[in-house]
This record gives structure tokens, C-alpha cells and sequence, in this order.
């Protein structure tokens, strides 16, 4: 890395938590300062937008947030116990940048109002998916889960589950939400797998 | 009504989408004044801030999605059908409010911002888990659900279930992982209401 791209990726990983705590609206350019240390001249020197920031940042908090809630997965020989493996590290381990989730944050904030963004967790969403539906066609063709088994239903409860327990937990500042949505999800794949 | 109390009932409605769509932080004052068709001063003879107005909108905004999500439940006499209509509403009949759903959105961004509209999301939030953990107990009694089945765990998975895939439709556009966590849940209900 050159020390341009190393600051680059610096003020990448100091805007990422801005943008994910107060939004891309509610990120003010002094708050992307003050979190920086940078004067204008200098953020403008390496990105040409709020907007380019903003979609730097929301890609590495994915990138980050993907590689704590996959970790280990591949050790894992059953593709029911990574699921459950993969639901634990969601519930158990916080997002690593403070804020909560951004494929969350990002998409509730985008939908109607910035189509770059939206765009990007578009394909974080099928991204995930797609991860989830390939263990669980695994898990099928292991004879672990019933042959009846939709993998994009199961897939999309999932992270539909996680995602609203995140949000409820965030809200209400316990972790009961994210420990009932567990509870509720290993029910399910229990039912999904038992012959 | 008095004159004043219709236009004051008139502004909270046309701000209503504005900041469902826009959020707080990106709803300008330049939204809220096209929106409503007034001028600044107008509008502050009403409101005294962009914040005393977002309060009354989200007040507005939940009032309405409660009544039309709750609609005919009372006629219903089976507590587990009553969960299952409660949750064929949420899923068929899209936010009267365009936006998505007020209590999510108002929920992801206030957490971290807004601590008075993350007091009135929290009191939504209660006030629905609150309504559903009613009906479970109710089944309960009526041997309709297993005699473990946990009313609070139960009523937050709904919840999660349905918010986080308001999220994923309305992000994807399309209303497949509304029907998943339908059918996810319909499978979660007969599961516990199973002898």
C-alpha cells in the first residue's frame, strides 16, 4: 500500500462509524472531520463526494461484518450446525463498528431516497442469501434437512429474523430480542430437519 | 375540531410521508413546506420545531398502521388464528403511509440521534409486543399453544420476523421475503400450538 492508499483506507475506517450511527443524511461534513482530523481540502482530496465516502464506507463495514459472522463456518462439516453456528455469531458477537448493522442502517435509510446506496445492499442482501442457500442445499443433499425444504424461504427467515431482532435489540437496549429470535430459529431448523 | 386544530391534523398527515420516506435527519425544511404547501412562518405558528412535528407524524403514522393491523382481530375468537390474521395483515396490506413501516424506520435511525423519537419508537414497540404476548397468553389458557410455549419470545420472533422482511422487500422490491416469513411463521405457530 502507498501512503496515499493508507490514508485513504484510514479515513475509510473513521467515516464508516459516522455513516453508520447518524445515516448518510445525518452525517454532516464536520462530523467527517471531527472524525478524521482532516481539514475539507484534504477529505476532498481523496474522495470526490459525501457520496463516494459514504459507499467506501458502507463496503469495508460489509466486508468486516461478513468475515466475523462466517468465521470458522468452513470447519464446520454439517450444514445444519453452521447455520447454527452462523445465527450464534450474529447474536453473540456485536457488529464491529459501532451502530449497528449496516446492510440494515443502509438499506432502510436508501430505499427511497439514494439508488447508489440502495444498490450496494442490494448486493450485500443477495450476497448473504446466497451464502445461506448454498449451505442449506448442502444440508439437503446431506439428507440433514427435509426434502420439502425452500431454501430461499428458510434463507430470507433468517436473516429476516436477525435483522428485526438486531433492530428491536438496538431499540430497547436488551439483548432479549436477539436471544428470542435464536430460540425461534433453531425451532425452525429442528423442524426442518427432522425426518 | 377547531379551525386551527384541522390545520394543525392537515400539516401532521402531509409531513407524515415525508419524514417516513426521508428520515429526520434528511427531511429539509424545504421538504416539509412543499409537503404541506406552507410558508416557514406558518408552519411554526403550528410546531415549534422540525422535531415537535416528527413526533406528531410518527404518533400519526403508528396510530394508523395499528388500526388497519389489528383491524377484525376482535372478531376472531381463536387466539392462534388471531396471531395468523394479525400477521396475513402486516404481510398483504403494505404501510397505509408511504415510506414502509414508521416504528422500523424511526427505530434505526433514532437509536443512535433522536433520543425523543427513540422514547416514542420504544413505546410503539412495547405497545405491539405487548398486544401480541395478550392473545398468547390467551391461547395458552385456551390450550390453543403448548403450555411451554414463552408469550414474550414468542411475540418479539413475530415481530423481528415481519419487520426484518419489510426491510428485505422493500430494499429487493419484490414481496417474496414478505411470504417467507409468512410461511416461516405459520409453520412456527403449528408448531407450537401442536399437542
Amino acid at each position: 500500500m502507498t501512503k496515499g492508499e493508507e490514508t485513504r483506507q484510514r479515513i475509510i475506517e473513521q467515516a464508516a462509524p459516522v455513516f453508520n450511527q447518524r445515516g448518510f443524511a445525518g452525517a454532516s461534513m464536520q462530523d467527517l472531520l471531527d472524525a478524521t482530523g482532516l481539514e475539507k481540502g484534504g477529505l476532498y482530496r481523496h474522495f470526490p463526494s459525501k457520496q463516494a465516502l459514504a459507499a467506501e464506507a458502507f463496503r469495508y463495514a460489509v466486508a468486516r461484518n461478513s468475515k466475523i459472522r462466517t468465521a470458522h463456518l468452513d470447519e464446520i462439516a454439517s450444514p445444519v450446525a453452521k447455520l447454527r453456528a452462523h445465527i450464534d455469531h450474529f447474536v453473540t458477537k456485536p457488529s464491529c463498528i459501532p451502530g449497528g448493522c449496516a446492510l440494515l442502517n443502509t438499506a432502510i435509510e436508501s430505499v427511497d431516497t439514494n439508488p447508489e446506496l440502495r444498490e450496494l445492499a442490494v448486493e450485500a442482501m443477495e450476497g448473504w442469501r446466497t451464502r445461506l442457500m448454498k449451505i442449506i442445499q448442502a444440508g439437503k443433499r446431506a439428507g440433514e434437512f427435509r426434502a420439502n425444504t425452500n431454501p430461499r424461504t428458510l434463507a430470507n427467515t433468517i436473516i429476516s429474523t436477525l435483522e428485526g431482532a438486531l433492530m428491536m435489540s438496538r431499540l430497547e437496549r436488551t439483548r432479549d430480542p436477539m436471544r428470542d429470535a435464536q430460540s425461534s430459529l433453531d425451532a425452525l431448523l429442528t423442524l426442518y430437519s427432522e425426518a
